[in-house]
């Protein structure tokens, strides 16, 4: 059976704008601390193999949808599913929801590189095992 | 003769992350700044606008496309040009450049709501008219 | 006996900058973070507040050390410590701490104003009461 | 005759909160963008020195007074006085302005270190020659 892998996410002042909403560009954000807790729940360690290998994960492409606004103090969920598995990138799908309903939708391409010249570098082997598991092929 | 607008961003340190490179989301921050002061071009108050009518512009939509990395110090260009205008929404097509050479590339959907409740509102009269002359129905 | 409050704040990316450690404007959001859930702990809700009376938490005045940095993936704690109570503002003492060792610590005088005029205005009664239990004037 | 460094800020949406004025820590932001054209005025590449040696500038210590809100679309300037020279570190006095008026004032010890041990390092010789020229040591 497929697991699905979420973390909860409060919305504070530094993530509203003027408009009494979240600024749009932080639901990025709040979609790279689930993507960054999905790796580090998969046995990776981001720090160590950005120190030891000059290697990182940089967002190649994404597509994003801004159904409902999201305000100062509400709860959110964010989600995480792999969608897709490549020998250099993963793609995920990512939903941020408040409530069961949804708010934000994203569809990002995750490229592996050498973040010295930004060539692309073949996933870690055990990563690859440890996502099979959370992958959605069909979403 | 189509005009085009843009501005100047400089990186700093604020706009970086641990892998040296400019974060991604901000790059979504450059392209609000270069819509901002476009609009403000066409002689819109967003400030005034939002006192007054509590109306404001809202990303609807995005899809992105991160080419190569910028970092700290480095100076870039940001344009801002209208390829779609609907009764509601502008569709912009945004390019940051350094030195000429493009780094990321995003295609947005603004709409123009009434930011409590989240409405859809027909853009103002002389804000369509200030538009024209930048728009480029073919890109 | 008094009470102390702190939340667990872990680092990601956008946390970080270009010299691999946590970008110093930061620390204050991670303060400002534990400010709001120890606010919402006492009873208050601050979203509610804005809505209903306009009025709002400002930072008056503040004072800050950065003695160790913060890297990408660690696990840092904030308290947040009441130590002076006025009738327009408190003042909190608060520290983030790395395996129990101090990283960063602020002095920070919030006022409670009305956010249109920015004039002061007296704390409500029940949040006065509930933050005695905290409240650690010594320090 | 001691010389002034000021830039100009453009308030935009990603610099304000849902108190519909700059968000508090966003003004050590503009303080630092203002340091870091300051340095580069001074012919000091930051990110060439942080490449060749590791080293660059953390805040040590600041202390900050909030007097006036800015608010979206806000033109503000921001000047960087250089009011001590030590051996590794800097102390500048920074101001926040609208039409003139003292919006925000800031006082931050920037010390010079090398950023994988923290170790304090000697300021570079023909940085504390240029930085002279602007030094206001009675401030």
């Amino acid at each position: 059976m497929t697991q699905e892998f979420s973390i909860p996410v409060r919305v504070y002042y530094e993530d509203t704008d003027a408009g009494m909403i979240v600024y749009h560009a932080n639901y990025l954000k709040f979609c790279e601390r689930a993507r960054s807790d999905f790796i580090r729940a998969l046995g990776v360690d981001q720090m160590e193999l950005l120190r030891s290998t000059g290697r990182g994960f940089v967002v190649a492409k994404m597509k994003a949808r801004f159904v409902k606004p999201a305000r100062l103090n509400d709860e959110l969920t964010v989600n995480c599913i792999p969608v897709k598995l490549r020998r250099v990138s993963f793609t995920f799908l990512q939903q941020v929801k408040k409530d069961g309903e949804l708010i934000f939708e994203m569809r990002s391409e995750i490229a592996y590189v050498d973040l010295e010249s930004g060539k692309l570098q073949a996933l870690p082997a055990e990563m690859v095992e440890a996502v099979k598991p959370y992958l959605q092929e069909d979403l």
